[in-house]
């Protein structure tokens, strides 16, 4: 445990480092993937199954936690940590994006966004000051900065307005954060899907010298190349001794490739959300549990796995729990999901440490196109 | 373990018996709660966690697994041990309870019923023979006759034509099921809420020399003291040395009552279902954690239980978790009320064991009474 936050590259393997950002909760193994615990749940999980699964860090959403139980409340209970029971290190968004995605009546200005709830159609006000000040509440280990997220396909004009005021909104989080030396908040870079305009963004928060860089306002829409050019952009520029961390992304293979480029930590609802719609994260692809061809089919999802949800239960019986709607289908398959997930991560630290990233990288590319095993 | 199904009475304290039903895929400690998995899953648990609290057996239901996935198909899948991954005794039901309160355009003649699947409004029939086949396919270690099952109040020519018939079909199951020296099947007494009529069913089913006994038809709308009195009618007419199972019941307070007159085995979607809907059982009583007096409260539902829901979640949690519909909630309500209720269970096999029942069960309902702990 270190005292204060801290980065450090233990190696590299073309641009993909292998990392540990150290605070005092615990340390964070990177790449990192953080499961999402939105309203300080991991959906359908206890979070001690998700840290036994190697999470070092989870990420919780300011917007839904401001809106319920509210973050004084939170606070007046001992932070998030205690709420939820999760010792280690937390990383919380800023609130802007749900806010963007999920409030009505949103009004955005230089000062921040006013809005309505959601849950009870309240009106709150989501400053900089004030998303710091939340986060700060939650007593979350890593801050983010509330930036302005564009959807693309958009107007240049637009993206570029965004990113502008978002980098206001940096200055002002960083001050509103001030000196915590045991806590880090992270600067986003926006820009939309233009490189002139990411690399000014990247730029302009790497002179605030900030405690680690976050690439925001991608997977909103655009094709992956695109993803990966933004990346190819922007990592260069930012500086190599803090960590790095790809906002919302996402599939496996968007991590691999990501992390090729020299992204260090990841957030994603993906093997979650799909675990409660049926779906299951493999080494050999996506499988819908939905699908007929999984009725009688005695076999586990992966009897190679060491996760009991992947290894133990029959797609017979998943495929039941899937199609009868019950609660043990969404639990079997996040748990799952998220082992895959996590054994992903652990595979790519292997694979740096030992300098056979783009080996592996084609393995794992090699087996989920070779897809699931044929039916019996 | 025994290669024949049996029943041992170990000890006794007044009409209370604290016994052994012991079978081949295991033994269950009598007095007995049987936690109810509907459709091979006890909704909202892993079936390892309902073990680790307790539970020598769970209970399965006809309907739902003839329905989907389908009896012929577990059948194909090694049966319902395996496909459920629970290796341990499983009790069904006959289906003809559930046949009554969910499925569409019920036929009921002499031979059987007919009906409309709420699933997929396919039309079945179930007959006491193929009621019992569907057990065997399901492997059911404790199969229950077909019966018809009158809610009260009723007319007594309704009760006593439902209580002749269930006679006539418990004649038509014994016979199908034949010899099975493993499993066993069940009776039912049947007679609502006339002593006369339950008494007569009691009988003639004492002379089918069944290997044990289910009082049905109670807890379908009558009072509590209507159904106790219906005990203090069947119990004495039962042979002793076999086990006594009352079907669907329910509360503490009604099982403590019942286990006083004679009752070994309960089975009751209670606890299950009440965690599903905010609900905790606990030795203070029925505690409603959507109930704002929760929403800062720091403590946990009981300090003392070993259970870690019951012990390591703030109420604060709790109640977030129910208001945000997380399944989390659910989750951890019904591991808190499966946990009460089997240690409910092994309270009172401690107190038959040590004679003290009638103690034992006053400082329960004193517990309840006095209620749960004041607000903060």
């Amino acid at each position: 445990m270190s005292d204060r936050f801290s980065f450090e590259v233990l190696a590299t393997d073309g641009k993909a480092r292998r990392g540990l950002v150290s605070m005092p909760r615990g340390a964070v193994r990177t790449p990192a993937f953080m499961p999402v615990g939105t309203a300080g749940t991991v959906k359908a999980m206890y979070l001690d199954q998700v840290r036994a699964l190697g999470s070092d860090i989870i990420l919780g959403n300011t917007y839904h936690l401001m809106l319920r139980p509210g973050a004084e409340r939170v606070a007046r209970l001992g932070g998030l940590h205690d709420f939820a029971r999760w010792p280690y290190p937390i990383l919380t968004d800023s609130g802007g994006f749900q806010v963007m995605s999920l409030a009505q009546l949103r009004k955005l200005t230089e000062k921040g966004v006013t809005f309505k709830s959601h849950v009870d159609g309240a009106r709150y006000e989501l400053t900089p000051e004030r998303s710091i000040e939340i986060q700060g509440l939650l007593d979350s280990d890593i801050q983010m900065q509330l930036d302005e997220c564009v959807a693309l396909p958009a107007e240049e004009t637009a993206i570029e307005k965004a990113m502008e005021l978002s980098l206001r909104w940096a200055e002002r989080c960083k001050a509103a954060f001030g000196d915590q030396p045991g806590k880090a908040m992270f600067g986003i870079v926006q820009g939309g899907d233009r490189p002139a305009l990411r690399e000014r963004s990247a730029e302009a928060l790497k002179a605030m010298s900030l405690k680690g860089y976050a690439v925001g306002g991608l997977a909103v829409g655009e094709p992956q190349a695109v993803m990966l050019d933004m990346l190819d952009v922007v990592c260069p520029v930012l500086p190599k001794e803090k960590p790095r961390y790809l906002m919302g992304v996402g599939t496996p293979d968007d991590i691999v490739k990501a992390v090729m480029r020299g992204i260090d930590m990841f957030d994603c609802v993906m093997p979650t959300r799909a675990g409660r719609h049926g779906l299951a994260y493999t080494r050999r692809g996506k499988i819908n549990l939905r699908n007929a061809r999984h009725a009688e089919d005695p076999r586990p999802l992966d009897e190679e796995s060491d996760c009991t949800a992947a290894r133990d239960y029959s797609r017979a019986y998943l495929h039941h729990l899937v199609k009868s709607g019950e609660a043990l289908a969404g639990m079997l398959l996040t748990w799952n999901n998220l082992s895959y997930y996590q054994s992903l991560m652990q595979g790519l630290r292997d694979a740096i440490e030992t300098a056979r990233l783009t080996d592996h990288a084609a393995a794992l590319s090699e087996g989920w196109e070779r897809g699931d095993i044929p039916p019996r």
